[in-house]
């Protein structure tokens, strides 16, 4: 399972690429930054990301790709809904390629990662260096944050897998077919 | 000159195409929203108002196109993300054409088509109508809000035109090579 984090930024939009071993190890495959200038028109900088991740995802195909939730709340509206036009380019590069995205909320992932949903960036960034067994935290900070959001998605815990129930309809429909059924 | 506005959201995006005959007249040449339903994944609405735009831009090959420009609050920012990824979807709609793309603040919309900065949605409709010499306001609203800014690009008023000046410099360079300076 190839697992690609994404976060998103009309500056800099980080981005990890992780390979899930078992469910507790998990390797490094890539990381990096797509970066635009800010005397780019806005239009030429969201190509830029589109474009970028488009072309980690050709070249790594990761089975899916993991993005952050979108808070209720933001302190700095515009640069937040200027963050969600590189958002909606990370959504359309993975369409592109017909890559599943799937978002966590910010304190599951620090949760996931460290075991506390308040978590500080620094501690965050601490676990990402252990898991993925590297000599230092991976600069800059948007990669590590990306590669966070592909580790939480590998990490066991409530956010995959949780209690598989058939209906006993379903059940029988597939017990028909000769289908077993646990 | 054919402009095209556009009033993006992720549920509908409202576009108006118009061509500006002279200063003052305008002719309406296409009117319509591009629709997701809200059960789609959100990569396959963002990707439905990029290609539904791309189609637009393509079928009727406007000069410009204008959208509104970002506020500094919002009261329900996580709506104004989200919208604010329909309106990349625009903005790489328009790339993808090479066509410029421009914006305007809501209070310069509303003071170019009835003189007022604080006009309501309903006068600035009620202006859209009859700038267009139409029988009735074009629904729904979304519609004619993206009129509304492709009549704002087209009114003269100090968005376009402004107080030619040229620096001596670049009008002796220019008399040198025969052309004519006013």
């Amino acid at each position: 399972m190839r697992i690609m984090g994404i976060d998103p930024g009309l500056q800099r939009t980080g981005y990890g690429v992780i390979d899930q071993i078992d469910t507790r190890r998990y390797r490094l495959v890539e990381g990096g930054v797509v970066g635009t200038e800010s005397d780019w028109l806005l239009e030429q900088r969201l190509s830029a990301i589109l474009e970028g991740i488009a072309e980690i995802i050709a070249e790594f195909q990761p089975d899916i790709a993991v993005v952050e939730k979108l808070y209720s709340k933001y302190r700095h509206p515009r640069t937040a809904i200027l963050m969600g036009h590189a958002r909606g380019a990370i959504y359309l590069a993975a369409a592109r390629h017909s890559l599943p995205i799937t978002a966590y909320p910010a304190s599951q992932i620090k949760k996931s990662l460290t075991g506390n949903g308040r978590a500080t960036k620094g501690q965050v960034a601490a676990m990402v260096t252990q898991l993925l067994g590297l000599d230092e935290t991976p600069g800059p900070a948007d990669v590590t944050d990306a590669l966070a959001l592909a580790i939480c998605h590998a990490r066991p815990g409530p956010q995959q897998g949780g209690h598989r129930e058939l209906p006993d309809a379903v059940r029988e429909a597939l017990a028909r077919e000769g289908r077993t059924v646990r």
